[in-house]
This record gives C-alpha cells, sequence and structure tokens, in this order.
C-alpha cells in the first residue's frame, strides 16, 4: 500500500472528476460529509494509514474526531479560511493547511449581492410580491453610485471587493487595515489606512464593507461610538464575522432608521428566530452564506489538487500556518 | 421678460441646488410633478411665453397637456430615455430631446442587482427571513462567477452593465446587438455579434442580460425557441421592455425549474396581482425601477444644466432625435 490520502469525494470516478488524474504513488480513501448539513462524517477505514487528510466542507472540527487515532498523519487540508476551532485539535507534528483564497470569489460576490439588494431594496420587493396585496409598488431607491465605500479589512476578500466595485461609479472607495500600508506592495496597491484613522474616516464612509478577521482587536471595532459616526443613510455590510459589529448598537441605529444593514453574519449566530433584526426596516439578512456558492468548488478543487501533488512530490504545501 | 425655460424644480432656490448658477439672459418658471406618482402635473402661468421646456420626470404625456397653447415653444427636453410616447405630441418645427443617457447609471446597476440577488437568492432568504418558521435556513446557491454573460441590446446601458461584470470572474460576456460591429469603434470596443447569431450563442449563455429597445424586431426576440436553447439553469435579466421576452414562454421554463428570471419589466405591466409569475420559483420581480435611484438626479440635473446653458448660448443640443 502506498502513502494514503483522504480526498472528500464520493469515488474515485468523482475525485478526478474534480481533480484530474491523480498522482502515482499514493493511495486515496474517500472522506465525505455523512449529509448536507455535516452532521455526521462517514469514516474510511484506512484511519490508521491516512497521511494526507481534506476535511469534507461542512465537517468542521467533528472531521478532527479520530485524530488521535492516526500515527502516521502528516497534513490536514482544511476547506474553511478560518481555523481557530481546529488549531488545538492538530497533533504535534502535523501540518495544518487552511482554505484561505477559495471563499474569496464567492464572499466578495455575496458582499456586492447584499450591498445592491439593500440600496436597491430588492429584499423589500420580494417580501412584497409574496404579499398579493402588495404587488408591484413602486418608489425610489438609492444607488451604490455616487456612494462613498470603506472597505474594513483590507486582505483578499477585500481585495476581490474592491475590483468588483470599480465598475459601479462610486465615489471612491477607502481601504482600511489593522496596519498602514503606504502602497509599497506593487500591483498597483493603493493606500491602506490603519484602524486608528476610523474616527476621521467613518463620517466619510456611506457604505462599509466588514470584511476583517475576528480578534481582540477587531471585536466590536463598530461599536455605538464608531457607528454614530457614519452619516445618515449610511449602510453597513457584514461578511466577516457579527462580533465585529455591536449588533445591539447597529440593531438602535437601524430601528431609528438612521443605518441600514446587510449581513450575512450576526451575533449571535444562528440569529435567534425572535430576534428584532429579522424585522428591521433597512435590514437585508442572509444566514452566514458568503462562500456557500458554487463557485467555491472549483476553487477548492484546484487548491486540493495542488496540494495533493505538492505532497506527492515532496514539495512545500501552500496556505501553512 | 427674457426668453423663458421651465424647469422641473420647485423654485429658484432648489434649481440653483441642481443646476448652479443658471444662465444670463433667461428667466424661469418651475414645472413639477404634483405628486410622487406624476398623476398630476402643476402648471405655470407663462404657457404662452414659454420656449424651452423641461418635461418632470413622471409626467408621462401629460406633461405636454397643453403644448397647444404654447406658441413659443421652441425645445422639449425630457427626462426619459424612451420617446415613442412624446413624439406625436410635439408640434411641428418644435425639437424634442431625450434623456437617454441619464438613466445608465442606475440601469445597469439594477440589472447586477437583480442578477446577483436571484443567484446568490438574496430574495429567497428574504422572505423566509419575514416568516419566523423559515429564518436562518441556509443552503449552496449559484454563483456569477464562472457563467458565460451575454448582454443582448449592447448599447450606453449595456456598455454600462459590461463595466460593472468586469470584477465578477465571469466566464467571458459575449455582446449582441442588431448591428454586427467589428471592434473598430475604439475605446477598446470588443467584437459584437448581430441578433443572427443569437442561435448559436444561446446554448453557451448563462445569464442573459436583455437591454435592448423595443422595436418590431426585438419583439419576441426571446421566444419559446430562443428561450429553449437556454442551458438548464440559465438566468435571464430583463431590464430593458417586457415584451422583448415571451412572458408565456418563459413562465414556462421557469415553472418546470429549467430556467430563472430577473426581471425589472413584465408583459403585461404592471404584473397583474395574480400573474403566476409572482409565485414561480426562481422568478426575481422589481416593479419597473430600473431607473428609480438616486442615481438619477445628479445625471438629470447634469444634462438639464448643459442643455439650458447651450439653448441660452445658441449652441446646438445634445440628445436630438
Amino acid at each position: 500500500m502506498g502513502r494514503v490520502a483522504w480526498l472528500p469525494y464520493t469515488d474515485l470516478a468523482d475525485a478526478e472528476a474534480h481533480l484530474g488524474r491523480l498522482p502515482e504513488g499514493i493511495d486515496v480513501d474517500f472522506f465525505t460529509d455523512e449529509d448536507a448539513t455535516g452532521d455526521e462524517v462517514r469514516w474510511p477505514d484506512s484511519v490508521a494509514e491516512v497521511e494526507f487528510l481534506v476535511l469534507p466542507y461542512l465537517s468542521g472540527s467533528r472531521g478532527l474526531g479520530r485524530v488521535a487515532e492516526m500515527p502516521r498523519l502528516q497534513v490536514v487540508q482544511s476547506q474553511m479560511a478560518g481555523y481557530e476551532h481546529l488549531v488545538p485539535l492538530i497533533p504535534e507534528g502535523v501540518t495544518l493547511c487552511t482554505g484561505a483564497g477559495i471563499h474569496d470569489t464567492a464572499t466578495a460576490e455575496l458582499a456586492l449581492a447584499l450591498a445592491l439588494a439593500n440600496l436597491r431594496e430588492i429584499d423589500v420587493h420580494a417580501r412584497n410580491g409574496a404579499d398579493a396585496t402588495k404587488r408591484w409598488q413602486r418608489w425610489f431607491s438609492r444607488s451604490l453610485a455616487d456612494r462613498r465605500a470603506m472597505i474594513l479589512g483590507y486582505g483578499r476578500i477585500g481585495h476581490a471587493i474592491r475590483r468588483r466595485l470599480e465598475g459601479f461609479e462610486t465615489a471612491g472607495t477607502t481601504l482600511v487595515a489593522r496596519h498602514e500600508r503606504t502602497g509599497d506592495l506593487g500591483a498597483g496597491e493603493p493606500y491602506v489606512h490603519p484602524f486608528e484613522h476610523l474616527p476621521e474616516l467613518l463620517p466619510a464612509t456611506d457604505v462599509v464593507f466588514v470584511i476583517c478577521p475576528l480578534t481582540e482587536q477587531t471585536e466590536h471595532l463598530l461599536d455605538a461610538e464608531a457607528l454614530a459616526l457614519l452619516p445618515d443613510g449610511a449602510l453597513v455590510v457584514n461578511v466577516a464575522r457579527g462580533r465585529i459589529v455591536d449588533t445591539d448598537a447597529l440593531l438602535a441605529e437601524c430601528a431609528s432608521g438612521r443605518l441600514r444593514a446587510a449581513l450575512d453574519v450576526t451575533d449571535p449566530e444562528p440569529l435567534p428566530t425572535d430576534h428584532p433584526l429579522w424585522t428591521t426596516p433597512g435590514v437585508t439578512i442572509t444566514p452566514h452564506v458568503g462562500g456557500w456558492a458554487d463557485a467555491f468548488t472549483p476553487r477548492a478543487d484546484a487548491l486540493i489538487g495542488s496540494q495533493l501533488r505538492r505532497w506527492a512530490a515532496g514539495e512545500p504545501l501552500r496556505n501553512t500556518l
């Protein structure tokens, strides 16, 4: 038996449909989510042999539930961008590789979808369309054009959001991240403000795209005081983590009609069924589906295939911590 | 009294807030929609004097209701892109100028908003969010990324759609218009297919943006036969005119689950309250609000101000027929 890799596909034909021809000299087993919500995982028989383990996308930390029985394990390849929940479970000497990058396209796309749907009130029209007494009601709405955008947390997904904003005739896009970057990164990268500039920047921001990682520094980065600095009518789009925004403060600002919100993530999550955000005018909610679109699949396949070939050839892996 | 212009603002201060300082040597009166739906117009007293008449945005042909009493009329400036309803009412020797261009931004933006909302199912999540028994339901949806786009009717608004698509990682955008254009227009304009190529192009199209004018040639351009050429799961986005698509054929394709639709325009219009499109899965509807967003105002002001200055200075007007 060769070196064993577990792949998140149903069988060899499925794996080759996703990855192309597999590298020589390795054996593969198939490790999938038992169902679409990932409540269960299906364990292959080769637990004692597996060296290269690709976690099923929706398995969360359940995919590491038998890691103590894997003496030959070398590499854990996750399909998630976040990894905090996995790190404590990785045995010493095992390399954890993240899924950083494979969600950028779908998440940036949802950020634009949420902003546009909220501003143009597609969600309100959808609800009216479901009610026969409210159909074909017309009113003027807001444009993304001419509004001042901010990307709060300018990294890979922020860059993907910025690219998508370029065609929309905004009144400029301000970039903000943990560290100031002065445009010396090449590739036409512009100036990036540090978080410390937010008090001066927020009053000149109409649409803020929140896409920073959740850290001690970013928890409640948009608190009541920061939200109060946004101008009337400003829109908060959050596709990062709910706790970066103070939900109570945001709710109060939206309930008064002063701010608007388009949220793929909330605090807490799932958002409780009786939470007032669900019914506050000007608030658009999707249930944390930033990466849940079919753009994910070819990008995940490309990473898995590349990592598998690198591992088989003894080359350095990408996306290591 | 100088030469008289009617402007679609409430008073001089409002007009100057929109246009800046008015040209010398003209008198102005103020001609507005009586209410937001344009059911009435408010007639100034200077009917016998007016030479330059800007129609209130929502007045439709009502804004020309007293044109027979305007012996000095020289110019009618509309704020609509379409003009078929106005042409029969314009007296001989009077110049009609359209609002072509001032709706491009808002309409192209809505085209993207509709496509993204439909593919990422923001509308379905919005309806679920309104129902306490359906909140926070998650599933995989479709991406705009990797899909093959077509702009059917590549003119000014089509160009604005194309610019907005550029950041979204589509699998290319095919351009189609009445006449073939071979890229000799400069400004980086690529090849534009003629309508005659549609039978070869539609099978390779996942998202078709319909934005051609309604003419004899384009009425039912997307009929049952054309729609049947689209691949399974394709999305029809219509921000042009409802009659360009055969509504019954589109409804049948959506009701079977084979195609999807995102429609700002329908046939008939308003869409009747009991029309099955309202409740067909995969169909997103907005009530003909392509231009109804605040991006309209500065662009309308810029055209009106420019035309007023040209007229006052005796220079040639833009947007003449």
